[in-house]
């Protein structure tokens, strides 16, 4: 099983559109929120990796949008890892209400890339140990 | 073989990221205009859609990133209709840049939905025989 | 003395834009989460300001961007009412870091509109008096 | 008299919010798309000047808000160069609607910054002469 982040927010004004509810684009923002956290359980911080010379290019994006969230609502946001390749990460989100039914889940495919030369490389060891370690908890 | 709307856009500042390229939410608002295009090549607007009481709501939203777009970047949309049922439609994007090559593919899938109830609905004849004949074209 | 509600976020990365900094206009949705902060502290929430017929609309939007916010950067919003009357409304805005400077300063003008006529109007009376009491507190 | 550059776009859903309007943080884009458009009038392109080692840094921002934007709605900008020093420059904008009526008006203050540095700097005397050129026409 994986280790299991869990982010929280609240729906933005802006956010929403005129139907009323979140713009769908918004959750893969929501998503970056909970990779963000996730890095830091990793006992790092996307920043850091920046700061070395590394980029988790996204590659693919899916998302199913079960039941929508409106402005001022709590979102709860479970990050997992699915996978953590030496080139590649794959990572699993689940958007949940204050009742905890699930309104939408996401995945998204992430390359390795070195910040300079902005080339496909190799995930820094100590960095793919800490998310493998995470992956397998 | 499916109509394929082209529609066009030039990169916009706001929508660049801190790693120097498009951040990958912003794909999602330009298969938008892709599909705002194709409404109008069917005989109606997206305006006129909600004006009548019907929502196209997001059910599932999938895209590739092959190659990223920067800054004032020329973007061509084309967007064509996989699927025109009476209460579904898929619609799937390429993103191209000047010289043609495709930089990124993208797939929608919606829900037509009574805008009063909020419930799902049967999408309004006329329109589903509209997106019908540019499935077909 | 006015009231001041304290706000606090934590940088997104799409709020970043190819500068490497926050791009200017998420100051403005920054502005609305402390104002969204302050109806609560009024005893309200401004989505039941909406729900009871309402719209505080923008009229007129200043901000100064005195240092530049980064991603993953801690940012408070201290938000305060400047003016409260019966048809329209001014708040105050300061945006400071970590080491309490203030980095960005701002101020919104809001006209009371009701939310079918789409017309101005003149405040709920309750409401007027709970924002009218946090701007002198 | 100054040169007046004007853009036009079509205003996209995910720019609307659930008063049903576009939502005014957006009004900052479109200028950008405004000082994009004037930057190549003046015989260069904003991505040169970035590309040459320089940044326009936004240093404060105007907007007033008369009357709103809708999805699907044509939005004329109307771009013109207020000041063009040697450190600092203001641009001011109109936003029309199709039928001529002004539905908001901003001003934009901004600072030539070292893109290396990020220190203020001077302008580079040919883009200055550019600019001082068209805020003269």
């Amino acid at each position: 099983m994986s280790y299991v982040q869990e982010s929280s927010l609240r729906v933005r004004y802006v956010e929403t559109d005129q139907m009323g509810i979140v713009h769908h684009a918004n959750y893969l923002a929501w998503f970056e929120i909970g990779r963000t956290d996730l890095c830091r359980a990793a006992g790092t911080s996307y920043r850091e990796i920046e700061d070395a010379g590394f980029l988790l290019v996204v590659a693919e994006v899916r998302c199913r949008y079960r039941a929508p969230f409106r402005y001022d609502d709590n979102v709860r946001i479970l990050t997992r890892i699915e996978k953590s390749g030496s080139r590649t990460m794959v990572f699993l989100y689940e958007l949940l209400d204050d009742s905890g039914s699930v309104r939408a889940t996401g995945q998204t495919h992430h390359i390795w890339v070195d910040r300079n030369s902005r080339r496909p490389t190799v995930a820094p060891p100590a960095l793919r140990d800490a998310f493998e370690r995470l992956a397998r908890q």
